[in-house]
């Protein structure tokens, strides 16, 4: 059998571009990345992850009125300028309730969180008073308060008209928490993008339908999609699955071509290298328009941006993004490249994970033409280790890590080495 | 107005047990979290961030076979020892094709994750050969490959027979990869807490009912249990949101007693000091029991751990916590016990967060006698800076911060000392 020793769509060596470097890469999808205009109103319950599509200004302040921070007795302080001192309880103010102006030469029993009441200058803690008179309700204070003790002040924690979140802020349990407080029974977020995700190959199998002893040879298990659908969901995206599209250019156009109109984003891994064998990069060039580029990362390199057209009745047009197929390239390419895209895309305000420096337990000895970013994992010591297998095949070196030493170009790396590292947990928040 | 100075359920001041620490807190609550024993499939798309129920086992090898990780020409070494030698291609192996055994003196060009053919032991990448005689299929080498160069060894990832996932861990984006790699379309997973999630207190307002200007004296908005519910969810469970229960026994007892049948914990905020005026501490005790514990960290201190009986024909009962009233507080008491508490109940191995060692870019003059968890935030610098006000109801501070310093009692900071830091990217993950 005679074959062609080149597909003809790929250029000849000599021709091919230099590999662009992950910043310049990174640049230029982020160029490409216009944020949704549509803004939902969105459960107060329900907002975790969204992005915030306005500031919220507190129409109130927080707390409402001065409170007593303890459970125990309010007083002026005038009236307790002595250790012994004997007041009469005349009131009791409980959370959710007002008191009354508090007369001189007596006290208030009040509890956390009520408001203090007018006259009262300080709060004075239960274990600090003795009862006396038990009937009658005096109570001895063992010790001289000072003013404004146990006293939290109204709008210690928002003053009325403050911005307590800006627009572009990514939504989290505290966050929801402080806009419950001013009372947001609704937020105004950013729409969730809709990416749907696919794969192409006829060696795909999905998991559970063909079991490991009946898979045939040269098959193997679609994972990718089970770790890119998750790292989309937590960035807030809604997916639709459009699970493995047959290696065939009708059926990719027409998948393309679906999504495209229902979609702001089109997601899959594999088949964008420049030599590969594969329909989706001439299907999404009849669709629009691709841009295949060769990234000077490892993980990484191969990367496409596109455009897909939808049908002119639906406006706009769906990007296309088309990953490495190795299950870890596809991992750091996502989240190098797709997390930041996407963040921008909701208009989020930070598109980054701030890197930690941290010393190397290990040795880099050769150093790598493209800037690598190495599988690794905090020990017990606050140190760095490497996984062993750092091929690109091995999605175990990332379930094994706890994030990623991003190691320049060229770079060798002794062991007490201070690094750069970005953990996981940040990246996948 | 005379008022008894201290309500009756509420012991003498010198009666008081001393506080306790927070580990003893802590340990005496991971005592009470028996696992729960049900397991259910759940289809690996769907697993994030539950705990799984036995050891994964992997049936195969990934890769199944040695693979390309390049494209270009599987070659026999032996056929190429010095560069400019010739050889014609004789096949072609895609992805997720066999070959056929390369016979002497013959190139097979090849893509990325093809299976390497019988015979040969090396692939070139085609950056690294020529192509001559172009229609009749040969290709000049440049370059003399090693043996085994861009070969993917067959089971590099995965061996057949391995654990590749054990009981106990949480499972994330990159391990859902890895068990779909293997073939898995289901895991066994703990089932989910079922949590009910409540509030008490009169004073609370719903956000969104009343509007900000409307709001009577004394009132405030129920916050506590929206950054509660995030919490929740984050840590796999399923919630079930009770609302503002009326400030009544009968009340607090019906809710209880509901929530009991179908719930593993019934969770609320405020209402369980030692001096506060609420009908839950007398309806937990009514249902089942209640202990009260005053934790020596600051913010927290007030926690209550309890069993809220079930009806007779529902096996088990429910367990109960109180966290304190203020925000922070709350906040800080689940991340720090009902955390791990959750993670137990689901069988997780890894309870806790190991925390960072930072520097201070900030000073702690004032020693406190209790354990104090301080709002913190990351710097430009790899410091840390201490949000100014650190009261226990300045929720914003958790807002503004982006992780804890854990201060030992009676410590002071000086700038420059390194802390230890616990982020809440990992708490909350």
């Amino acid at each position: 059998m005679t074959a062609p020793a080149h597909p003809s769509s790929s250029p000849a060596p000599s021709q091919r571009p230099p590999l662009m470097a992950l910043d310049e890469a990174r640049a230029r999808l982020l160029a490409r990345a216009v944020p949704l205009a549509d803004v939902e109103s969105v459960s107060t319950f329900e907002a975790d992850g969204r992005v915030l599509a306005q500031d919220i200004v507190s129409a109130l302040q927080v707390p409402p009125q001065d409170n007593s921070a303890m459970d125990g007795y309010a007083v002026r302080c005038a009236d307790v300028r002595e250790p012994g001192v004997v007041l009469q309880v005349t009131q009791r103010i409980a959370a959710g309730s007002t008191g009354h102006a508090l007369a001189p030469l007596s006290a208030a029993r009040i509890f956390t969180g009520a408001p203090v009441p007018p006259g009262a200058d300080a709060i004075v803690m239960q274990e600090d008073v003795e009862l006396v008179n038990e009937c009658e309700g005096g109570v001895r204070f063992k010790a001289v308060p000072a003013p404004g003790q146990w006293v939290r002040r109204a709008g210690e924690d928002v003053t009325r008209g403050a911005v307590i979140l800006r627009q572009g802020e990514r939504l989290n349990a505290a966050s929801l928490g402080l806009a419950a407080g001013v009372g947001l029974g609704h937020v105004n977020v950013v729409v969730r993008p809709r990416v749907a995700l696919f794969s192409t190959g006829d060696e795909l199998v999905m998991p559970g339908e063909v079991a490991p002893a009946d898979m045939p040879g040269g098959a193997i298990y679609n994972s990718n999609r089970f770790f890119l659908r998750v790292l989309l969901q937590r960035l807030g995206c809604e997916v639709s699955d459009l699970g493995i599209v047959p290696d065939r250019r009708d059926a990719t156009v027409a998948a393309l071509k679906t999504a495209a109109d229902h979609h702001d984003l089109i997601l899959t891994s594999g088949g964008v290298s420049v030599g590969e064998e594969d329909h989706v990069k001439p299907a999404v060039e009849q669709l629009g328009a691709l841009d295949l580029w060769q990234i000077a990362m490892k993980p990484g390199k191969p990367f496409a941006h596109g455009m897909v057209r939808r049908d002119a009745t639906v406006p706009g047009h769906a990007h296309f993004i088309g990953l490495p197929g190795n299950p870890v390239s596809s991992f750091v390419t996502f989240l190098l490249l797709v997390r930041p895209f996407l963040l921008k895309l909701q208009g989020a305000r930070v598109l980054d994970v701030t890197p930690w420096t941290l010393p190397a337990h290990f040795n880099v000895t050769k150093a790598d033409k493209r800037r690598e970013f190495l599988r690794v994992r905090r020990n017990a010591a606050g140190g760095l280790e490497l996984f062993g297998n750092q091929s690109s095949g091995v999605l175990t070196s990332v379930v094994w890590g706890d994030g990623l030493v991003d190691n320049p170009a060229g770079a060798t790396i002794a062991h007490g080495d201070r690094v750069s590292y970005l953990p996981f947990s940040e990246l996948l928040a």
